[in-house]
């Protein structure tokens, strides 16, 4: 009998009406033979209620209580979720992060998963229950206290689980149909993916795409549990992700069954451009600024240095972060200055990245040439240039961002009605 | 260094403001030099919009998912409060049931508890914490599911922890100042008892004071721990409910140091009184008849039986239950009437008992006819009369109980500003 792991999130248990058309797609799934484990996230916005009520209590955030309060609104949604599969005549039992072994190091509000035991868990489904159990939250290893996995958690729990109970599926219900091949908010034409690869979901991921965490796809492609995202509304097929295609799903058009060229094109207006100008061209230098942005824990994306100016000596050295981090950043660089020696900074923040993924290119001559003169043709300029083995990201004006993704999934043929295939000329990237 | 248990009930921590009240409170009696250790119920009315939730969700009441549910309000006003104490510069840390050793049975909605294993209390006071423990709930030693104890469990909850960690006193703060001679909205000149027994206590709270309930008092008494009902909001010195009187406190006036003769008045509207007429007056007859009512799980206060009329052979048994249980106790009998073989039923809900209690009376004469006599004065007729050792109850017409109560209260010189010592005549009760 195979075994599923379905996670749903709060917008599709915000409710009453939601628990019950969420309890009636479990059942199905009960129905249809197999044994299943739902991880569930708090209903709607709970979460964001009792962080309010905590801003009125106290100024200061308390990690571990902080964590005691915030898993309070899981245990409402799974409680209720399972009443609500026990009154359609189903067995159902409710678990916390701790009874279904989630166990996570001791760093409250983003705790990793150490291991998992679900030894509960595999008992209460061969029994014939469906398992119900709390997103987001596990219990310390060394000090026992209750822990929350940060943002997203709900999702790695579930895939964690998938994995420790050798799931065949880890399936992640949501508002939308599944990933696209891009934000279909700014391409009306972007295209549902029947399947991407790990690698290029964890490049989607970091780029911008909202629709799973990083954190989430790494976990499941170091257990190499396939994913299957998708809609609790419409209970269509979503996007599959995993190492080849699974569960009758074909690739994309005409390259099934193959890795596709392109997956997609992700985009981010959330950071900022910092740019270190006038610094000296020796040993150590770049070390010190990352050091001074390092020590102000603040994670920094992109990174890129000019080739320094013969006359000077001197280079500029970029960087992007989030926009949040921007104040924090520029008041450490100022504050070493004249320890690192430089002359000035620049502050951007009216600027986005553009991501395009896939592992195809690696293996395709011309897809940067295509891709740059798609930016081109459109008017939109580059300011910054980042690659990986299967990523090339571009910063451009934030008012650039949706006329630069249009151009950029048009000539990479991912609109949804275009089925011209692509020819590249040109040597390589 | 002395240990003291504290519990608040949800009106004290019914908001932001209710929490931050109390978080100084118990501040308070940290710089006092005590261990504090602090029981808390569900903010306001957290627990009955739960209770609304699960009636949208499913018409079935599943006891282990109701459960988990429920203790879902713990854990926020557990979290939030132990927030607002840190932010006044103190340390605390929050636990649920199962991790402060609340270990009881598996009797979902009502358990009872089993063992109380603090050590995770103990340390976290021992290190200089302030320790919040969620009210209410436990875990089954059994299963290791979740549980809640039922109606004023906190109260118990904070009895128990108080009796394990052998505190010196166990606070339970209200929103009233203490246990009273009689219910204050009925008897304007009722006094605020200064100290009573466990004896006392449990007469009163089984006659119909709400303050405190019968379990509760009932395991604080087994454990011989005092308890001080006070007001959260007034912090003036409440009532110790113990074996003798403690903390600086006096007995009621001029018999301070003594058990007082008459503790209070209570009454009680909520019960029905039913007759089953015209049954033989034979071995058996009342045992088939509450064993009737036992199988329809009715709990029954009062039974009287009238002596029988020598010329029929027949007697009347007559017996007092919530009104809420009163179809279901007819439709029992009269199923059973065939083979009980009584004549008819009488059901009457407009009846209120009165109860006179205090250890006093055990060896005072007269206070029957005092008493009596005070009723009748009042011109209050008595439908049944029932006794304990401590206590006199009777039941009168419901109309009559407010001016039976005030003529009782004052006969036995409980009013608050009548001095007069009371003489009994007559020979015993």
């Amino acid at each position: 009998m195979g075994l599923v792991v379905q996670k749903y999130g709060g917008s599709s248990v915000a409710d009453a009406e939601g628990i019950k058309r969420v309890a009636k797609r479990i059942v199905e799934a009960k129905k249809s033979g197999q044994q299943v484990v739902v991880v569930v996230s708090a209903m709607g916005d709970t979460t964001d209620e009792l962080i309010d009520l905590a801003g009125e209590v106290s100024p200061v955030n308390d990690g571990r209580e902080f964590d005691m309060l915030l898993t309070a609104g899981e245990r409402i949604s799974m409680a209720l979720l399972a009443m609500a599969i026990k009154s359609l005549g189903h067995e159902a039992q409710s678990f916390t992060g701790s009874q279904a072994g989630l166990i996570t190091d001791s760093a409250h509000n983003k705790a990793r998963i150490l291991d998992v035991t679900p030894g509960r868990i595999q008992d209460s489904v061969d029994e014939g229950n469906i398992a119900i159990v709390a997103g987001f939250q596990g219990v310390s290893q060394e000090s026992k206290d209750i822990t929350t996995l940060g943002r997203g958690g709900s999702d790695t729990t579930a895939v964690a689980l998938a994995a420790a109970l050798e799931a065949d599926v880890c399936e992640i219900y949501t508002d939308v149909d599944g990933v696209f091949t891009a934000d279909p908010r700014v391409v009306k034409k972007a295209r549902k993916i029947d399947w991407i690869s790990f690698e290029d979901m964890l490049e989607l991921a970091s780029s911008g795409s909202k629709v799973l965490l990083h954190r989430c796809v790494e976990y499941a492609r170091r257990y190499n549990m396939p994913i299957h995202v998708r809609s609790s509304f419409s209970g269509k097929p979503g996007t599959w992700v995993g190492n080849e295609p699974q569960g009758g799903q074909s690739g994309q058009g005409e390259t099934s069954m193959e890795q596709a060229l392109i997956s997609g094109v992700a985009h981010d207006a959330s950071e900022a451009k910092v740019t270190v100008v006038g610094v000296p061209d020796k040993p150590g230098e770049a070390a010190m600024i990352f050091r001074v942005i390092a020590d102000a824990e603040i994670n920094i994306d992109m990174v890129v240095q000019n080739v320094s100016a013969a006359t000077t000596g001197l280079t500029d050295i970029t960087f992007t972060l989030p926009k949040t981090e921007g104040r924090k950043a520029i008041a450490a660089l100022e504050k070493a200055r004249a320890e690192i020696g430089f002359d000035s900074l620049r502050y951007d923040d009216q600027v986005a990245k553009i991501s395009l993924v896939g592992a195809g290119m690696k293996t395709n001559p011309g897809v940067t040439a295509t891709y740059f003169e798609a930016l081109s043709n459109a008017g939109v300029n580059i300011e910054l240039i980042s690659t990986s083995e299967i990523r090339i990201s571009v910063v451009t004006r934030e008012d650039d961002v949706d006329a630069a993704v249009r151009a950029v999934h048009t000539a990479f043929g991912l609109d949804s009605d275009s089925d011209e295939a692509v020819v590249y000329g040109g040597t390589g990237r």
